[in-house]
């Protein structure tokens, strides 16, 4: 029997994290824990559900005292809010995340050989800014422009170090915006990219914050899900010493995206959405990513959908109410 | 008269800072103040000298009160030290910088307006990891191999961040390995750089711990302490969001060093070194940088020497006992 620690495991990712561990087990008699501030009723079924913050590290230690083999972190303040809020943000993102690392290293440390853990460090393509070549390639500079990709750059680093220390073994996954999101609009700066998909689908009026010549990069709630998943089953040693890859997606237009929503829902659907510029969001987005060639990754088998069609699909299948 | 900064100003490099601050100041009557935990006796004149910790945030909040326009932050611990004392380098390297930022982000922001100084980080090459291309480009992806690296890594990603969100102007400047460097050999693995032209210079044995077809990248103290001078003098606008520059240098091997030593100082200086392999610094070694294309610092007017005979001159000139 293994115990597996989702933090943040109360989000939409951490949920369908913990289904995918429930359906499709790492090994047999996997016990999971979820940490998060809040967990939802008639979530994914898991042995243990502990609501606490991050922050206090009185919990970690009792968590990390269970020895969990693989750690998943997905505990996070969302892009918006950590522009909003500069300190939280860095609290939460950073800090609460060196906290972690220092907590299981400790346990680690006091094991003298018996325990090391996997860190699964869920990253963002935030940890990139413009300007940009026009395919991000896996040796590409980190130059964050928010704050949130500041903290997920500088927690990959951390995580880094830490793994070429000996002290744990993991890698940092750099999601690419996880799309058709499920339930409702966040304070992510991203948002609108499920909301104009979703909103439509149920019936409801979208607002489209930026021109639809904006060009992202996409993956499905199901691929993040696998992406961790699947780094829990990797050696080590596949990573050369650069723990942290850029994750597979689809690079579409916003107007592509809606072609996705008319082939579905027709055009009743598109109508609803609304283009209402907010200079604030698109101050943010401009500097973003729009592609990526993750070779790597995808050479370790890691995968994401082909085309945005897929990804509304799997909104369609797995996640409309 | 303005108030100018120097941490880590009882180093070698603070030292020539101060002195090319003395003798060329960037405004007349600027009030320069050191801050090391030791200074040199018979040092660089400077206004006043504090004997403290950069760990001690009373000493900070009191020089942040006095509203320094430029401050240059050089204290560090070296890359060995921060290799076989974990918890210290993270210490000092990382979490003591973080501290400063807020300490000075207090007196911004309670100055509503008035004050804005510029935050000079002096960051190192080791934010580079192997494998590297032939060349490191200005967008060559920070995977470093140390934790020395990490932190300096680190450190850039704050300082640009709060750049960004306005709270002061500045740069992170990426320094070349420093050589050669005046008096004893220190705890950084690039010690033997150095020792091997100064020691034989001044009569004495000197160890070469790598192979001498070991390549790396060499500027001066005279062109660091002019790298960090120029830094003070630009724009911010000058960095297009990217406030993180690799410096000039000059790329050469140990064997070319050792040719410049011997057009200067005879065979008989070369026969003062002593070729003794040292795994722990051939491994840490083998992961630096050789070579750079470092086109927007040039573009920007920062220069270094243009080979290892001119890297030796600077020595005999300024340095040599």
């Amino acid at each position: 029997m293994r115990n597996i620690l989702i933090i943040g495991g109360g989000g939409m990712v951490g949920q369908k994290l913990a289904w995918a561990l429930s359906n499709n087990p790492l090994k047999r008699g996997d016990r999971v824990t979820l940490l998060d501030l809040s967990l939802p009723q008639n979530g994914a079924p898991v042995a243990e559900e502990v609501r606490a913050t991050i922050t206090n590290p009185a919990v970690l230690t009792r968590l990390a005292a269970k020895r969990p083999e693989v750690i998943f972190n997905l505990a996070a303040i969302v892009s918006g809010e950590a522009e909003t809020d500069f300190d939280l943000g860095w609290q939460v993102n950073m800090e609460a995340f060196r906290a972690l690392l220092e907590v299981f290293r400790k346990e680690v440390e006091t094991s003298g050989g018996d325990y090391k853990p996997k860190i699964i460090f869920t990253s963002s393509i935030a940890v990139f800014g413009a300007p940009f070549p026009e395919k991000i390639g896996d040796d590409f500079l980190h130059a964050p422009q928010t704050s949130y990709g500041a903290q997920k750059a500088i927690c990959e680093l951390l995580l880094s170090d830490y793994i070429r220390k000996g002290f744990f073994g993991g890698v940092s996954i750099r999601l690419p915006t996880i799309c058709v999101r499920p339930g409702k609009p966040n304070k992510a700066a991203s948002s609108f990219f499920s909301g104009i998909i979703r909103e439509p689908l149920n019936g409801q009026e979208a607002i489209l914050p930026v021109s639809d010549q904006t060009r992202h990069w996409h993956a499905s709630p199901r691929s993040a899900a696998g992406f961790l998943r699947h780094a829990a089953t990797l050696d080590q040693d596949v990573y050369g010493g650069r723990p942290a890859l850029s994750m597979p997606g689809v690079s579409c237009t916003v107007a592509e995206q809606i072609e996705a929503l008319r082939d579905v829902a027709g055009e009743d659907a598109v109508r609803l959405i609304r283009h209402q510029p907010d200079p604030s969001i698109e101050a943010i987005v401009k500097n973003w990513p729009q592609d990526f060639a993750p070779e790597r990754a995808s050479a370790l088998g890691f995968a994401a959908e082909k085309s945005f069609s897929e990804i509304v699909k799997v909104y369609l299948e797995e996640d409309m109410p």
